[in-house]
C-alpha cells in the first residue's frame, strides 16, 4: 500500500508542479495584460493624501479601497471599535467551502507625516511619479505610457505610501483579484484587514480586534508590510521590534535673544539639549542610560539559527550607504538590529540653520527620540529609563509650558511627551501553518526565502498574540532602498507585481 | 579780566540753556506736528524687503533712502568699492561754513533673514503692524490710525528691521529735517553714511571705505545701531565685540533611514553632533575648546570703572526672561558679555522634529555657531581653536559634499564652512569729542547717561579706525526688547521721537 502511494504520488508530483506553475504564470500574466489600468488605479490610490491622524484624508482612502474590494468580488465593510473612535478598518471575507484554515491578510494604508520642502525638485508626497531609476543613481522622470507602452521593472514610483504600505494594500487585494481571474480559487478562507492608524502607533487596534473578536477568527495573521532584504531575496519575518516615540523641548529665555547683545550670560537650550543628549549614547552606540539593557530576552537557539543563516548585509549596506563605521558594539547588522533595544535621535531643531540662520539665542530647543523595543522590554520600563536619566541629568520635567515659578525655581526645564507605543513580538520559528506558508512563498522565487526571526522595524504584532492568541508573521514585498517614513518614499516597480504574485501564493497553497 | 568773563558767563548760561531747551521743544513739535506723514513714511520704508544678500531688494531700499534725503535738502549720492560689488552706500553730505569738526552718522539698511513660518500669527516680516503693546503681554493689533488720531508712544511696530536698523537710517535723517524744519543749523559738518551689508559680515566695507577716502575724512563716526540698556537709559557705547560665523554639517548615510529597520547600526549624524557641540561647552557657559580664552586682553581701568558705575541689569532681566540660572562663571551681566568671547549655537537641525517628526535616521545634522570676540582675540585664532578642537574630535573636515571615497575612509565627516568675521573695536574713553558727544545727549534725558565701554553685540567698527584712523562711538535709539535677529522684529514708538531728538541734539551741539 505504502509503496503503491509512493508511485502514485511519483507519478503525480511533476503533474502538481507544472499545475503550479501554470497557476504562477496565470497570475503573472493577469498583471501583464492589466498592467495599464493596475498602475493607474494605483496612482489615484497615491494620489490621496493618507497622513496619519488625518480622518477625513483617511477615510477617503478606505473609500478607495472598498471600491477596489468590491470590484474584486470581495465583501467588505467598515469596522470601528466599540466607540467608532478609530479610523475605519476595511475588512473583507471570501470564504472557500472546503477549506480547513483561514489567514487574515494585513496591510495598512495611512502613511507617515510629509514635509513637502524635503523632497527633491519635481517630487511632491501626493503626485505619484514613474522615475527611471532610483534619483540619487540619475533617475529621470518618465511620462505615465500609453496603455500599449511597455513598463519596465526597474523604473520606481515616487510617492508617500508608495511602498509603506499602500503597496501592501493593493497586492493583496489584487493577488485575489489574479486569482478569480484565472479561474482558480484560493484554498483557505481569507480575511481582508486594512488597518488606518498603522503610522499612529495603531492606538486604537487592540480596541478593534477585541470588539470584532467573533469575526477575526483565524489561525494565522499575514502581515503585509516593512522592506525586503537588501540583498533581492524574498523573506518571512517571525517577529517584530517595539516602539515608542519621545518628544523633547528644552526651554531657554522667554523671547529670542540677540547672541551678541546676551550671548555668554543668556542660558542657550540648543548647548543645554546637545549635552542632555550626548550623554546618553556613546561614541559607538552604546546607550549609556541605566538599565536601558537590563530586561532584554536573550534570542532562542532557533533564532539564533536562522540569523546564521542569513548572509551578513552589513558590509553591502555599509558601501551603499557611505559610511565607514557602524554604530555597533561589534555587532553584525542583523544581531544589532533585532537582539538589542535603540535610542535613535529622528530629528532635532532649535531656531534656524543654514542660509536662514541668524544670530539668536533660541528659546526652546527640541529632539524626537525613538526607541525600539526588544523581547523582555516593557514600554514603561523604557521610557521611565530615559525619564530617570533626564533627572539625573539635573532637569524638571514639565508637561505642558513651564509657569513662569517653574521657570525662575528651576536652572534646567524640559518638556516631554511620550507616545504609546508598544511592545516586541515574536512567533515561533517552529509553527506549523507558518513553515507551509514558508514553502508557498519558495515556490515565487529561484533563490533560496530568507527566515528573520525579528525584523528591526515595529508593528503593533503583540496584539494579535494578545487579543485572540493568533500568531503574526510577515512578508515584506516592497525594496529595501525605498526611502519608508522619510521624503523621496519609492516602490520599485517589478516589486509590485511580484508582490502580487507572492500574496496570490500564500493564498492558493494546499495547507 | 578773568572774573569778568566768569559773570558773563554766569549772566549768558541761563539763556544758553533756555536756548538749548527751545531747540530741544521744537524738535519734538516737528515730530509731533508731522507723526502721521512721519509714520506713514516709516512703514513704506519698513514694507520694503531688505534681506541681506538680495541686491535687488537692497537697492529698492537704497532708492528709498535717497529720496527721503533728497526731500530732506541733503545733496546725496550712492557710494560704491573700486570694483562696484557692494551693495550701494547711500551717502550724504550737509556742510557747515563755521563748522571745526565733522561727523559721520551711521546707520545699516539690510535686515537679517527671515523665516516667516516662526512670527506670530497675524505678523509678516514685510508687512508692519502696530500693536498695542508687546505681543507676549497682551499686545492687541491696531488699525494705522487716521491722520488726526494720536499714536501712543508705547505702541510697538512689528516688523523685520523696524528695530535692526532702519530706526538708525530713519531717525538721523528725519533729525537733520527737523533741524532745518526748525530754521535752525547743524554746528557741525555732517555725513551721512547708510550701509547695506552690514547683517552680511560689511564684507565690501573695507573696500568702500579704501575707495572713497577722501569724501569720508572726518573727526568722529557716530553709529546708530544696536538697542538701548534694559534700564531704558541712553547710552553711549565706545566698543563693540568681533564676530564670525560657522557652519557645521556632520554626515551620516547617503539616504534617510527607517530608524527600526537601520536603528542601532547606521551611525547617526544627530548623535555624533550632539557629541561633537556638547565636548565645546560646559554646564556653566565655560567654552572647553584649548586656547579659546588665550588672547584675551584685560579691560583698561577706566573700562572697568565704567562698567562698576553701572547697574547690573542681570537680575531684572533674568526675571523678564524667564530663567533661573545665567550660564556665566560667576560673572555680573556686563562682564560676562563684554569681557570674553563666547561660542553660540544660533540653531541647529536635523530632519525635523513635532509633528513632522518620523521614525528616521536623518542624513545630516547642521549648527550655525557664533563666535564673538573681545579685544586681542583675531578671526583666524578663535576659528582655528573650533577647528582644531573638530579636528580632535576625531573629524575629518571637507569644504564641500564628501565623496564615496571619503565617506568610506572616515568615520567621522562633518562640512566646515566660515564666515568672514571681524575683530573687536574700543574707542578709548578718555577721547575728548566723545564726552562731548555725551554731554550733547544728557541735554535729552533727565536720566544719568550710561558710558558702555564695549557692547556685546558686534558691528566691523574696526575698519573706520584701520583705514582712516578715525574713532567710532554708537548712540543706540531703539527698545531693549525689540526681538533684533529674530522672529517678531519690533520697535517702541516712543523710541523713534526719542532718538530724532538725540540725533538732532548731537547735530546742533557746538563742539
Amino acid at each position: 500500500m505504502q509503496i503503491r502511494i509512493a508511485i502514485v504520488f511519483l507519478i503525480l508530483f511533476p503533474f502538481i508542479h507544472i499545475l503550479k506553475a501554470q497557476e504562477m504564470k496565470g497570475i503573472k500574466e493577469f498583471y501583464q495584460k492589466n498592467e495599464y489600468t493596475l498602475l493607474s488605479e494605483y496612482f489615484s490610490f497615491l494620489s490621496l493624501p493618507n497622513t496619519f491622524n488625518d480622518r477625513t484624508q483617511l477615510e477617503d482612502n478606505a473609500t478607495f479601497i472598498l471600491k477596489m474590494m468590491q470590484k474584486a468580488g470581495i465583501k467588505s465593510q467598515l469596522l470601528y471599535d466599540k466607540d467608532k473612535k478609530c479610523v475605519p478598518v476595511v475588512f473583507g471575507e471570501i470564504n472557500q467551502p472546503k477549506a480547513t484554515k483561514t489567514i487574515i491578510f494585513y496591510a495598512h494604508y495611512d502613511g507617515q507625516p510629509v514635509n513637502p520642502a524635503n523632497w527633491s525638485t519635481g517630487l511632491e508626497p501626493f503626485k505619484p511619479q514613474l522615475l527611471s531609476d532610483r534619483l540619487d543613481k540619475g533617475g529621470k522622470f518618465i511620462d505615465f505610457p500609453k496603455p500599449d507602452v511597455k513598463f519596465d521593472p526597474d523604473w520606481r514610483i515616487y510617492g508617500r505610501s508608495s511602498a509603506d504600505d499602500k503597496a501592501g494594500v493593493f497586492c493583496i487585494i489584487k493577488a485575489y483579484e489574479a486569482i478569480l481571474n484565472n479561474g482558480l480559487n484560493p484554498n483557505i478562507n481569507i480575511k481582508f484587514f486594512f488597518e488606518g492608524e498603522e503610522e499612529n502607533g495603531s492606538v486604537n487596534l487592540e480596541s478593534v480586534l477585541e470588539h470584532n473578536k467573533d469575526i477575526l477568527k483565524a489561525d494565522l495573521w499575514v502581515i503585509c508590510d516593512g522592506p525586503m532584504p537588501a540583498s533581492g531575496q524574498k523573506q518571512i519575518t517571525f517577529g517584530v521590534r517595539g516602539d515608542v516615540n519621545m518628544h523633547l523641548t528644552v526651554f531657554g529665555p522667554k523671547r529670542p535673544l540677540h547672541s551678541g547683545n546676551f550671548g555668554n550670560w543668556a542660558p542657550n537650550p540648543a548647548h543645554k539639549l546637545t549635552r542632555l543628549l550626548a550623554s546618553m549614547k556613546d561614541d559607538h552606540g552604546k546607550v549609556l542610560i541605566d538599565g536601558y539593557y537590563d530586561d532584554v530576552l536573550a534570542l532562542t537557539e532557533e533564532e539564533k539559527l536562522a540569523i546564521k543563516n542569513i548572509e551578513d548585509p552589513g558590509p553591502h549596506l555599509q558601501a551603499e550607504l557611505g559610511f565607514a563605521a557602524a554604530e555597533t558594539e561589534g555587532m553584525s547588522f542583523l544581531e544589532s538590529i533585532i537582539s538589542i533595544p535603540t535610542l535613535n535621535i529622528n530629528g532635532f531643531s532649535a531656531a534656524n540653520t543654514g542660509r536662514l540662520a541668524s544670530n539668536v539665542i533660541p528659546t526652546t530647543a527640541s529632539a524626537a527620540l525613538d526607541l525600539r523595543l526588544v523581547k523582555g522590554n516593557t514600554v514603561e520600563g523604557q521610557v521611565n529609563c530615559v525619564l530617570n536619566h533626564i533627572k539625573k541629568m539635573g532637569y524638571h520635567i514639565v508637561k505642558e509650558e513651564p509657569t513662569d515659578e517653574e521657570r525662575l525655581k528651576y536652572p534646567n526645564i524640559i518638556f516631554v511627551a511620550t507616545g504609546k507605543g508598544y511592545p516586541a513580538q515574536r512567533t515561533p520559528l517552529t509553527l506549523p501553518l507558518a513553515k507551509k506558508i514558508t514553502e508557498a512563498v519558495q515556490q515565487t522565487s529561484g533563490r533560496k526565502v530568507v527566515i528573520m526571526p525579528s525584523a528591526g522595524g515595529s508593528l503593533p504584532l503583540y496584539l494579535f498574540e494578545k487579543v485572540s492568541g493568533i500568531y503574526p508573521i510577515t512578508i515584506p514585498v516592497v525594496n529595501y532602498d525605498n526611502n519608508q517614513h522619510a521624503e523621496n518614499e519609492n516602490l520599485l516597480l517589478g516589486k509590485l507585481s511580484d508582490g502580487i504574485l507572492t500574496m496570490a501564493s500564500v493564498m492558493m497553497y494546499k495547507y
